[in-house]
């Protein structure tokens, strides 16, 4: 894969924002250049997380060595959404969900490198770099930074200014030259490009995916109860949920099913060389079957693929691609001592 | 000393409140409780440290152990105060120059514990303590608590919100049943009071000394340059700078130089049990002799005590005094290391 190719495999969907393109191009020369993601493990993982996951599989196509920080102590420091005495259970249940994405996604478990925040954050050197870059940003700068991941009016935790900054350390401690993330986390990492170089250390490219909203509807947040597909979902409920899921006929406005067609699916099925095949009755005009998004897209506006087929070929879809998860915990109680 | 003398003891100057007194009750009781005070190792310190560190005597006499914190990442928190690359200077400067101190105030060192903050609050228990504290209070409350310890205006740094709570953390840290400090750092240990219990740790017993402005007049502060009087300062520099001090004839107010004679001067003579003799020629009435400051109050307030005369007494004492403290810098580089 040469240069230009290994771009536009990074650049593909869900990313939304590259910071900057030019950094990338030189990162992507490297002798496998190391990326990173971060999971606070608070809520149940969902398809939203899924869509992150598969993006992995990308950057390891690229030459890429990747590492999944699964962020305890940023949990812990946020205990509204984890109670301290369920933490272990659910870095346990993270562990076990991120391993079934990457499975999911068709890519290599070897290559990918778990991480939990407590293996290194309480070290000293982490310490330091982290007391180094808050003498280096205002109060008010790193309230804006956190302010789209943590609470933000008057009640913000002080915890909340240490979060930043945590996340920042750990593009050094993680010795990545990217950071992905969705979106709403690149007010901190902007944070950490300004203020990384005045403690000495690079400043550290980004690439940020969209995010995806909850099937019901809104921001998808995973401490939120709603519809949205758990990664650890039995078929017939990932089914349900997106029989249930908004996608209004003709109209891609707000159509949350086809954001995760388009971000999710195609992807997915792109790497495996699969068409998207949509079963449907003889009588209504038989079976239909894309190579591509664009296709699809335009069926769906035209009136020619319809809402119902669309969902009830996807909802199968899903259930079968997510069965890797769901056989990690099958027979473990991990989802009982970590959400109970 | 029973348990009424020994609050007495802790109470006399420059202590100005204790919070609470029905706390310091029980802890005198308590067979060998502990106190702590803290200094950020950035200015060279003067007689208003003197007077803080004098105190000390006083919680041993009392029965207490006492730990002196050296507080260098907290100083390494205020870049601006400390360049980073003096920080091990400045902190073994602060070393000696506190011994000193307590030898000056007549106290048995080896009952005197002297910590670095570089020793444990690296530790990750540490760690866990402040980040836990950080939960339980609010950005606006931390900003308020540390006012006025650090800048507090649109560029207060991000690290003045983790400042306060690791000082909570020393109390938990050192074992201290009681925090000694300035009233400076009220807002604090008061916050501390507050949000230990919420961590599951007990509160820590305030006492609070006056501050004592520099001879300059205004607030003392170590970082700026005035006419402060070092507690290194050679006996001539000494005696100049007491010389040329506020202290305006039969006027208590703002009177920078009664201050020190009530705060620290005397505390130190009715330890040592000695009277302070001023000496005079004869024809302006000869010698005059204080068991206590009320009388020379008064005799200022009537004009019967002339503040030359007063001054010229004053610096000739503290000149002597300080002498523990001059001795341990001869002949050292510590000096011209720290403060170049």
């Amino acid at each position: 894969m040469d240069t230009e190719e290994k771009l536009e495999l990074l650049k593909r969907k869900p990313v939304e924002e590259v910071v900057t393109e030019e950094e990338l191009r030189e990162i992507v020369q490297k002798d496998e250049p190391v990326g990173y993601i971060g999971y606070a493990p608070t809520g149940k993982m969902h398809i939203g997380h899924f869509t992150t996951v598969r993006k992995i599989a990308d950057f390891l196509k690229a030459g890429f060595k990747f590492k999944i920080l699964i962020a305890d102590i940023h949990a812990e420091l946020d205990v509204e959404k984890t109670p301290r005495e369920l933490l272990e259970a659910r870095t346990e249940w993270y562990t076990e969900a991120i391993k079934g994405m990457i499975e999911a996604a068709g890519a290599d478990l070897d290559k990918v490198e778990i991480v939990r925040g407590s293996d290194y954050q309480h070290d000293k050197e982490y310490q330091r770099g982290y007391m180094h870059l808050m003498e280096n940003a205002t109060v008010t700068r790193a309230e804006r930074a956190s302010s789209e991941v943590v609470r933000h009016d008057d009640s913000m935790k002080a915890s909340g200014i240490l979060y930043p900054f945590m996340q920042i350390m750990d593009c050094v401690a993680l010795g990545a030259d990217v950071a992905y993330a969705g979106v709403d986390q690149r007010r901190i990492y902007m944070l950490g490009r300004e203020t990384l170089p005045k403690i000495g250390e690079e400043k550290v490219t980004c690439v940020f995916s969209e995010l995806l909203p909850g099937l019901g509807g809104g921001k998808m947040s995973s401490s939120v109860k709603g519809s949205k597909v758990g990664v650890t979902d039995d078929p017939e409920a990932v089914k349900e949920k997106i029989e249930d899921a908004y996608c209004p006929a003709g109209d891609l406005e707000d159509n949350i099913v086809l954001q995760y067609v388009e971000n999710l699916l195609f992807p997915l099925l792109e790497d495996r060389d699969e068409e998207f095949l949509i079963e449907r009755p003889e009588k209504y005009g038989g079976d239909l079957s894309y190579r591509n998004y664009g296709e699809l897209e335009e069926d769906f506006l035209s009136g020619e693929l319809h809402p119902q087929d669309l969902k009830k070929a996807l909802g199968n879809k899903l259930a079968k691609i997510l069965e890797p998860v769901r056989k990690r915990f099958e027979g473990r109680d991990l989802t009982e001592k970590a959400y109970s």
